[in-house]
């Protein structure tokens, strides 16, 4: 266990009301306590907050007007103690403060750390712990929502339990091998083997057919919008971007990154692809170049391609109908004010099972329409995300497949008679990898690049 | 007084450890309550933080881990109730804690209403709340120093004396001539005023004159760099940009603004000007015009003119001279590496009183003259934010300018022996325009404006 005092500023970087530095470890009241002109911090109850001057230790004059949390471990976010310093929100003043507890031998926090000492603590377990990063990133309600239940530990919950229905059949065959009370300690070993392994194979399988549906949830649905100059996809974006409910644009942090948009329809994120080229050039395939179009076209979970209904279709539509095939997309058929010239059987032909919609986006119409469509492609119309435990994150979809795997090599190995150490060992393997979900059987090296992607300060 | 209950988030917007919602008001702690699965708010000791979950009001599902800290008035930011809900800080999820306790009954706080509030309830004064919007926008350590020592009412504590020296004054004259013991009560009078009058008169004009400094302190030198194209601006820039200790640079929020430079010389902001353009185009007053370019060099505080050492002085050189005439500006000869062709008496003799140096940026020469000859044309020198009282915001300049004239005119008829109740109809103004900058004698539609300028949340 790591000994020293962690610090940080936990609020975002920018302008606000609020700023937050935060310390962790056995020295966080005694780095702060010299420092504070107010009550004497070593004296105050646990979980009491106080109005006082945050003084440079040199000078002895105020830095800052502060309030200044005192929670003493064992009950906070990382079993230790933690000060929580509250500051005007100024981006001078809280680096100055940062500074100045950095002086005073807190050592700078790395990203998630934090929460890695919450985990490596024992307060969460490693799912819950990813939850918390998840709940950061969220980009909808329903995103939030499974990454809440991730973290009161109701994927933690039903992953204990399906290990523990494992370590118990083990250790119940290897019981009955040791002392058999009957002779057909084998064929009863298999029985209940095969049993066991099949129930929780089928938990597994449940859960991961619905990960897709999750990991879109947390991610978005990546969507690209293609078509013919003029056909209306400026209008379509326009119509996405302003009619849906909310709109949840990434905020550019320190590193000013590309900006995405993020669409809510029905509660389902849709991450809009290179928006920016579609707003400046009405052409993403022209603009992004006929090679990186098909890659942008591979990565993106659902394609929209636009057409006109008052042209015949084009052999550029047809070009664009080839490019996509075999990938998941919905036509639909814009500017049905105009007169009729699209032959739209043909249309429907070369569209084969994916959906056909109709619009005149300029008159407000059938946007309803492609919202039903998108919601059925991806949920078959039903997005629930109140009683069922959708995984979403990669990481827990692998571990799950693999999961699968060895216990489908036990179920092989079962039927073919195979001795029971055997068996077990794929068993035990199923345990073990359902435990690096929780984080009970994994490695150091896995731990610290998982809390390296959170956020500074959390 | 208002006495609804405002809410705002109080954290910057963005990716964050923890995310904070405050409410303040007589119903905070019956708004939160209901929905905190926990303890008993109503129930628990002023100033306590708690942790708990905080539950959907419609179907009762957790919405977020949350803290929760209880500060009942008076010993509150706004002297009212005050509750802070601190979460995990996603967008997403704020989003939603705010939502719901707008929809229990708090109204959504207007920008700086919780700074109004505090103001409105006598817990700081005007000049005080001012401090706390200069605190969050100050770029360096010395701009920060002005905006607190404000906010520890140094300023209100000065401008508050010289109010009573002159109501005091008034109040005596005003009795001498109601109830007189002498007869020379008249002359005495005059003599009083006009002593009383120049003493604040020399504070007010002493404060006056360090308030260009506090200004620029406040809110930096807009610097713009000039010169022919392959003269070296570009050298300049990153030049100042990466040797300089510390940049500070404007996070853009939600508005997505230009993003302005900051650097920092000798503690004082230089404000690089419209440095998207030079690092593209190499070139400012190309870029932007000739007409957009004098407007911008009419608007900053000083020009950095860039001649090359190795050629001599063009034709297009003394035209930029010609425009900068009587501007604040220092002449950088660069490139001292290359063999002269430059005629450096030409240049002094154009650059008359403004500083000229000499500089290889190159090889890293000459910079560190830049910061002294920066320093200087604006501090002589020396920087002294430890002592000295700066006036910054502009409306207090005005303000004691004003006061400056009401007094001039009050000396003026003093000395012309006019009736001492005219004289006092000066005095009394001044007092009354003193009293404008902590908000003692202020009008309701200049408060809301004056805090329409926070950000949201404070």
């Amino acid at each position: 266990m790591e000994k020293d005092t962690i610090a940080a500023i936990s609020t975002p970087i920018g302008e606000g009301a609020i700023a937050i530095v935060r310390l962790s470890g056995e020295e966080a009241v005694s780095i702060v306590n010299p420092l504070f002109d107010g009550k004497d911090l070593t004296n105050v109850d646990s979980h009491t907050i106080h109005y006082g001057k945050l003084l440079d230790p040199v000078t002895s004059e105020m830095v800052e007007e502060v309030m200044v949390t005192v929670m003493k471990g064992p009950k906070t976010f990382t079993k230790e103690d933690v000060i929580e310093i509250n500051c005007h929100g100024g981006l001078a003043s809280v680096n100055r403060l940062l500074e100045i507890v950095l002086s005073r031998g807190a050592r700078l926090a790395e990203p998630g750390e934090f929460t890695k000492r919450a985990f490596l603590n024992g307060r969460i377990d490693l799912s819950q712990a990813e939850a918390v990063m998840d709940l950061i990133r969220a980009k909808t309600d329903k995103a939030m929502n499974i990454a809440l239940k991730q973290l009161d530990g109701k994927l933690s919950k039903l992953v204990n339990q399906l290990r523990q229905s494992l370590i118990e059949t083990v250790a119940h065959v290897e019981v009955n091998i040791d002392y058999p009370e009957y002779d057909d300690v084998e064929e009863m070993s298999h029985q209940l083997l095969r049993e066991k392994t099949e129930e929780v194979y089928q938990e597994v399988e449940r859960l991961l057919s619905m990960a897709r549906q999750g990991k879109i949830l947390r991610e978005g649905i990546a969507t690209a919008i293609i078509g013919r100059p003029n056909v209306g996809k400026s209008s379509l974006l326009n119509a996405l971007v302003h009619e849906t409910k909310a709109i949840v644009t990434d905020i550019p942090g320190t590193t000013r990154d590309v900006i995405e948009e993020y669409v809510n329809i029905r509660g389902i994120p849709l991450r809009l692809v290179d928006t920016a080229g579609i707003r400046e050039t009405e052409d993403i395939v022209e603009k992004i170049g006929v090679e990186r179009s098909r890659k942008v076209l591979k990565e993106s979970d659902l394609i929209l391609l636009v057409l006109n209904y008052g042209e015949t279709l084009s052999d550029e539509d047809r070009q664009l109908f080839e490019a996509i095939k075999g990938l998941e997309y919905i036509v639909i058929v814009n500017k049905t004010d105009l007169p009729q010239a699209l032959d739209i059987d043909e249309v429907k032909r070369l569209a084969g099972n994916q959906k056909v919609i109709t619009t005149a986006l300029i008159e407000d119409k059938g946007i309803d329409q492609l919202e039903d469509a998108i919601a059925e492609t991806f949920f078959a119309g039903d997005i629930d995300s109140g009683d069922l435990t959708y995984v979403s994150n990669v990481r827990h979809i692998q571990l799950l497949q693999q999961t699968m795997k060895a216990l489908e090599d036990a179920k092989g190995a079962i039927d073919a008679g195979m001795p029971i150490d055997l068996v077990q060992i794929d068993v035990t393997r199923a345990w073990e990898l359902l435990g690096e979900i929780v984080g009970d059987t994994v490695q150091d090296s896995l731990i610290d690049q998982l809390f390296s992607q959170f956020c500074l300060g959390k």
